[in-house]
């Protein structure tokens, strides 16, 4: 904006800084901008816990203040992106829980969803082989998708006898593949197959997963580098938008779209066009 | 659930048994807890006059009580499956009639769409032949859709001069295979191919005629034989969550998913995967 | 309707024709019906500029009154659909703006994509080369969309530093491709192939350059000779329906349908059914 940021902003004060985090139950890098979230359990196809959901959580909702990250990449160590929520450690003490309980573990793990959709940074998946359960719901909210030929994708729940409703599968999935692709999978909890993903628009792109980690390294540098001001608020708009009706979302745009168009990075473009430059977006 | 379940379960005396029910207007048989419905006035591609609609709707709402019923097979004899309305029965009688009769027609059939979204069973529709009209209408309502290369879906409304805004078929379509392909379909009436409904995502696969029953029957029985309690509420879900915000999504899936791990087909699951067994489910 | 309407109805008197429409800021046509706009400044691909984009929007609401139109064609000339917003004419000025300035100028450009939706007529859009910015939101407006081998659909702004959140971009692109590929778009800005945007559902179908002009007249000349009365509640009920509940938009559809019932047009295909002839709607 053009009249109050910068380093001598005192609402800064108040931003956390993510480039030096130290994780616990998954891995984690920074590098230039881009935060690279790792599920390493590979032994076990990278299952999450109470403790790794938790920690999830607490660091997409940290992101919501982060000004030095300005994309995620969030991917899964050994050749697997998740297997969901891990049977022995998770799906067993939830067969033995009281209902209030059961519910605090439920907005948990939809809390992980709302707060990847609400952090302003744009989120890259990169899934190779396994993607289940809950894992599948950590892509599908996540903003972008790259996968492998290998990539299996299922939303399992149905084979633990639970409902497809997890997560908020039934209001992500049908906006992603349609309303009748969704409810197979949700229904029958089968694999969806890397090509099928790729059709049917889960998918971005397909890469050899050797050159997956640098595809989605690369679309994450693309978006940190540029008017991440903007980005942010394409995200806000694709989330507020959800249930608008056609008016109310056009009147929205009309709003949004005029903030960012005070901000310096809007004439920056406009600057470096008329030069016949490219333009070096700052995020602000 | 666990606690208030069972043959000595009160509410249960108001419930109906529909293993016996005897058709007026269509074929009906019943195995195995799958109900199968089957438009056969062949000769004339099984269209729908007042009275099946009337009995249609009627089942589909009584079925919302059904416990013996877990899934529902929807199809049409002779190698069609409905060609809507019949224009002498119906199309005829409709451009005599008042106001207040027309609405009564028009949300007599909005309600079989509603009583086969509410209804708690899968509906598997298997499709050959001509699907036109309420037909594709009915199609469309359905949960699953199975074809044939020689199935031709059409909303053919434009072309008796009425809107393509039939029975929620703006909604419906849209939410399907996209905004761009649903307008084409309903402005111009033309048929949809088996081909580009496969690709768009109307049907869920496409078999041979021959074969299209058993595999209607065979998906139809696996949903039957899962854990059916939890089915119910993921059809609850998809349709309950149709107009919320993400959030709210979020949130109702939070409740509705600790209803089901409640349920003893979740502990079932639990113990067969611990028993490297699978798990047979029961519904409760 | 059969009771209140033809050329002694005394509300037609305030109603504009517009076939003898001259157009400032683009070249327009009519023949039988169809309007057809040419944005026509090929020599820049046919940029928007304020005087364009306040053109366009207000013939675009004098549609909504206007009887002698039954369809439009929207088209660019020299092989270009439309580049957007001028860099010189549009980008510039806007880096200089206040925030009311600003305000006005993307809810002036916001209004335009609301007349489109809002306009009884259906819209094809005829799409070949360079369809970019506001230029790819009047496509993404329109009803309809033919395109060639050729056309290259981009969500440029955050090329300019600005998010994608433009004319209701978030909440369009994402019900005719789906969320996941309409973010790609909107966060990167790159282009959409014609041969992706078929595949997808942004275009209905492609031709060949020398045959796109036909081709959309010949389907807006199709749409204009059909049931003009009841393709304007189709369109209608498609944007009332965009964030309803299905039961709402069921309830909806009934009572929309049911006006239609009343129509001329309605009794007319009966007859001509009855008499094995092909009818011939007059819109009313």
């Amino acid at each position: 904006m053009k009249h109050y940021i910068g380093p001598a902003n005192p609402m800064h004060a108040q931003f956390d800084a993510l480039a030096a985090y130290q994780a616990r139950h998954f891995a984690y890098a920074f590098d230039g901008g881009v935060a690279t979230l790792t599920l390493n359990r590979p032994e076990r196809k990278n299952p999450l816990t109470f403790d790794s959901y938790a920690e999830l959580r607490d660091l997409f909702r940290a992101l919501n203040s982060a000004t030095d990250v300005k994309a995620v990449v969030l991917t899964g160590a050994g050749g697997n992106f998740c297997s969901g929520g891990d049977v022995h450690e998770i799906i067993g003490p939830l067969t033995k829980m009281s209902m209030p309980e059961l519910l605090e573990f439920t907005r948990m793990t939809g809390d992980l969803v709302k707060a990847m959709r609400l952090c302003p940074q744009p989120i890259v998946a990169a899934i190779d082989g396994i993607c289940a359960g809950a894992g599948a719901m950590m892509a599908l909210a996540s903003d972008l998708r790259l996968g492998t030929a290998q990539a299996r994708t299922a939303f399992l729940f149905t084979r633990v006898g639970l409902a497809g409703a997890d997560m908020g599968a039934c209001a992500l999935l049908p906006r992603l593949i349609g309303q009748g692709r969704a409810s197979e999978l949700l229904f029958t909890g089968r694999a969806m197959t890397a090509q099928e993903g790729l059709q049917w628009g889960f998918f971005n792109a397909l890469h050899e997963p050797d050159a997956l980690p640098g595809a989605a390294h690369k679309l994450a540098h693309d978006l940190a580098s540029g008017p991440t001001f903007a980005h942010a608020m394409t995200k806000t708009m694709l989330h507020q938008e959800w249930a608008m009706t056609l008016d109310q979302a056009i009147e929205a745009e009309a709003q949004a779209q005029a903030i960012c168009m005070q901000t310096h990075d809007f004439t920056r473009a406009y600057e470096a066009f008329a030069a016949k430059q490219q333009p070096v977006f700052q995020g602000d």
